[in-house]
């Protein structure tokens, strides 16, 4: 399974911040949006990511400073990306190697949607009782 | 594969933190300790359950209280819990359905451990990888 299919049910809808947003903002906006990350951008380009865990480090260490600590201050530089052509499973491996709850998705360098490890659960999850079903069906035809 | 799988490797610690904690206090032991979520006690029973989402709800809402909130005043009081003796796949159907990144587990109502969405994911990468060497052998010994 790709991960255009997981777009395909959620859409492409990413919520984006600007790398000057305080740790504050940024609380509040994924509250509002009820999300796990903000994919942090210059323009059209990701410069970052900030998750849960970054705000909530970013309160432990800068408890006096946060409506002026900006998020370029937090967020990871590293983004893990993928395209919509890749497997789900490579996803996995991406998420477990670099301990990252979202993965964004690009595609000719645009940010065309964003991937959580709770949706990679859920397919996984129906991906698995396709098998299950695709394999009883082949173990009958074969014997 | 079952919970006591993931437990085995992991070890059986469980940060725990008291319900009369303050939510910079919570944000400061998630830090130190690297985890997503704290479990929260009362003596030996578990009340509650506090992840980085609540966190950050909690800063987004009580900007000027953050060393006055309490855990118990965030924390999330329905938890759902598996014992060692479940399936892994029942874990990613709880944290599916009830949008939950953390599952403790129990066994005679103490507990012994929590599994993180995180853990959740790499064990089911492992376990796809010795599907596909056994669904190989079985093909060929089958044909």
């Amino acid at each position: 399974m790709l991960v255009q299919a997981i777009l395909n049910r959620k859409g492409s809808e990413v919520i984006t911040v600007s790398r000057d947003a305080t740790i504050e903002q940024a609380a509040r906006i994924m509250s509002e949006h009820k999300v796990g990350a903000l994919v942090v951008t210059l323009g059209d380009e990701v410069v970052g990511i900030l998750s849960h865990r970054e705000v909530v480090s970013g309160l432990a260490r800068h408890r006096d400073r946060l409506s002026t600590v900006p998020v370029s201050e937090l967020m990871r530089r590293e983004v893990v990306s993928v395209s919509p052509q890749e497997h789900i499973k490579r996803v996995m491996m991406l998420m477990t190697r670099h301990r990252t709850t979202h993965v964004p998705v690009l595609a000719s360098e645009r940010l065309v949607g964003i991937v959580s490890i709770g949706d990679v659960v859920k397919h996984r999850l129906e991906e698995l009782e396709l098998e299950t079903n695709v394999l009883r069906d082949a173990y009958f035809a074969v014997r």
